[in-house]
């Protein structure tokens, strides 16, 4: 456990001792549940060192589960432009980050989350506050269906990444990206714009 | 490793032996070049033995991956009927298996596989020559086409099976199986049988 004195900010005990309460009081609380004031206490800090080294809570929450980059920074491009290519835009970009190195962070992190409850739930919550929640508001999806909508498509993507770069299933592991994109474009642009109305009926 | 003289059918130690053999095997070599022969050979007994333990080299191989099901006990409901409702048919023998006991084997392989670069080779050959061939000579598919479909199928099944049962994504989690089999049957329909003209002409 990390002392509070006589430590100079980037210390990378007290760095460390952070990150590794954030990610139980993540874990624990979810992310709108924990708070930099609950995971400064756990880890024996300063809530202000806390921001000093990570910023602000969402960053944290990024850092803790090390994250391959920020969902912020790459969801405008999928969310401008016209809505019914959202599929397109959306297999896009999500081939392009798994093709490139941060892909290799993205592997790690999902073979965590498959062997451990707590990184389960700490992607599950990262997928849903991070990135799901943008997504939803951004198009004004009706609120009742957002939900399943987001889960179908991460059901398709994370099929996709575990397929594609985990199991390296052949042809699918080394099918260029734009023919995958052309493939399964149209699945996800379906469970996110598509009449569903014979699955929120029954 | 396991004696060959001196041990009763059905000691636990030379099954075992046979089986972490032929884990290596069929691994090293894929399930169409592995044999009885060289199993018994690594595991220094002899192949009567494998047979009279294990079987077919199919059944071995079942056995060695803790298959939760034989393929060819339950393949047989979804490739009988309308060629248009295979997706419906696939997803809905899909979830019943996984929401049956037999899941609990099933999430053991699939965290097994996605850790573990050993297991995901058998898991792939799995697929492939247990599964993907059946498929493929009953449906007549085109067999330029055919590689890519089955893949595409296990993008979307496998990410079911991984948001479902380990990650556990809410709402997809908990909604009932024959809503699930509604939004995404005609996913699986079209990757089977739909036209991927755009695709394949790429």
């Amino acid at each position: 456990m990390a002392r509070r004195t006589g430590r100079r900010p980037g210390n990378p005990d007290t760095r460390e001792a952070i990150l590794v309460t954030a990610r139980e009081v993540f874990a624990e609380r979810g992310f709108d549940g924990a708070s930099i004031r609950a995971i400064a206490a756990g880890a024996g800090v300063d809530p202000a060192l806390v921001h000093h080294y990570f910023g602000t809570k969402d960053q944290l929450f990024l850092t803790a589960m090390n994250a391959p980059l920020d969902p912020r920074e790459v969801l405008p491009e999928v969310l401008t432009g016209p809505p019914d290519e959202i599929g397109q835009r959306l297999v896009r970009l999500f081939l392009r980050i798994w093709d490139s190195p941060a892909g290799t962070a993205g592997v790690a992190l999902l073979r965590s989350a498959v062997s451990n409850e707590w990184t389960a739930r700490l992607l599950r919550d990262f997928v849903v506050t991070q990135i799901l929640r943008q997504v939803t508001t951004h198009l004004a999806l009706d609120p009742a269906q957002a939900p399943l909508r987001a889960s179908l498509v991460a059901s398709q993507l994370v099929g996709l990444a575990i397929t594609r770069y985990i199991l390296r299933l052949e042809p699918l592991a080394s099918t260029p990206a734009e023919t995958l994109v052309t493939a399964i474009a149209p699945t996800v642009q379906r469970y996110v714009t598509g009449d569903l109305t014979d699955v929120f009926d029954r």
